[in-house]
């Protein structure tokens, strides 16, 4: 590696990372003491490649167990390089289930999770009768036949700006559970049902927690009526189980196109 | 589990199962001494099922790191079991990253290798400048664009029958080199590249080394026309390089309809 003869400047660049990674292996994005992040192994390449000590910032705090394929994360650094180097200095250093997908400058009014405008998570269901080895660890396993013009009836009924106290975590820290869904989509390839869901923001768990309700209402638990009343409740202990975190993915991040994140 | 409940007949019953499983941790199908295999593993569980020790013959004998989504494999027993006892009792003692897809009561001369007629493998390529974490165990990543035509129109002159010598593994034991390819598509969907492959049989790393010649022609080292030329010489030497393990899946697996598994 080419550490010591990266140029250093005396103001700190900003630079942001598109990032992918198998959660599998990680108690998840956030840094912890005792337990594997993907905040702190990243902190510690980037930081070996910056050759100061560099703090990363996500756009979304996934849980244990969930991954990305399109995490946004910014740091500041005093090194100067080209994106390039980012990239492949990070990716060397880094191990196999976490990588960079791009890098860029960008200007120091960015920031990834504060700058977001929106988010998108995906979430897999395997729905056949019997497990799947293959894909243990990317989907989660629904043996029932599920409904999917049920499910997709109550997902239309979550779209637009709610109070989702229903769908948090009981440790989920935001000020506000309003919430703005923009897309819920719900399809069925061959033996995966696959959700789009797009919203300016998401409280923790939320997503895990609307899915567990809608495979409620496609097992026939509900109708799709339920889903609003739910709603309406705004209290998580009225809603279905909580989704197991191994079929989630952090897919995309939008920012204001002023930010030039979107060109890449 | 019910083990000891079952009823035991004085003759051999024999039973095949569909298996699908992710090779990443196993030294390959074949039983081992010192090294976990997938025959070795499925041994002990479907021992354990049946109360006494049994032996598995796997249609395709796929190397370290080579997945599974369809292997066919035959044991005999004397413990009289329903198929779905079989199937739930061996998937809640395998490891999750290998389970039983279906199983079924099969005639004495049923034999999950000689008995087949056909195999089909599947290999795929993550074609992009960067790496990706979540298919780090399930395809080769190739950096440089890949020519699909030229490599489509060099899969095809292997199509037939023909002596597979160049592209058969140094230690492999077959009495003949000769093949006879069915079909061997290649396609892309978005960054991915997928060979899919249907033989009567293969060759020790035939399909690898195949698709490793075939990515030197999409890399524009050699014209489509030296496949022709690489089959003639019957020389390994003179082949590409073999392509890595985590790409291949077992997809399928045929037999003459007198012994009814395709009916399942």
């Amino acid at each position: 590696m080419e550490t010591n003869n990266a140029e250093r400047s005396q103001k700190l660049n900003r630079v942001a990372l598109g990032l992918e990674y198998d959660g599998t292996s990680y108690n998840g994005w956030q840094i912890q003491d005792h337990a594997p992040s993907i905040q702190g192994s990243l902190n510690q390449s980037v930081s070996k490649v910056a050759d100061e000590v560099v703090n990363c910032v996500g756009a979304g705090r996934t849980d244990t167990g969930v991954h990305a394929s399109g995490q946004v994360i910014h740091f500041d650094t005093h090194a100067d390089r080209q994106p390039r180097s980012w990239l492949l200095g990070i990716n060397s250093d880094l191990a196999t289930d976490i990588n960079v997908l791009w890098a860029k400058a960008v200007r120091p009014d960015f920031h990834a999770r504060y700058s977001a405008s929106g988010r998108t998570y995906r979430y897999v269901i395997l729905n056949r009768p019997v497990r799947s080895a293959l894909a243990r660890s990317r989907a989660w396993w629904v043996r029932q036949a599920l409904d999917l013009t049920a499910m997709s009836i109550a997902a239309s009924k979550l779209l637009g700006k709610h109070d989702f106290s229903s769908f948090r975590a009981s440790g989920c820290q935001s000020k506000t559970a309003v919430r703005e869904i923009r897309r819920f989509e719900v399809k069925r390839v061959g033996d995966w049902i696959i959700f789009e869901c797009e919203a300016n923001a998401f409280l923790q768990h939320m997503v895990r927690n609307m899915v567990g309700s809608l495979v409620g209402i496609g097992r026939g638990d509900s109708q799709p009526e339920w889903i609003s009343v739910l709603l309406g409740e705004r209290d998580r202990r009225a809603a279905g189980i909580t989704a197991p975190p191994m079929g989630l993915t952090l897919t995309h991040v939008e920012y204001p196109p002023e930010f030039g994140i979107g060109e890449l």
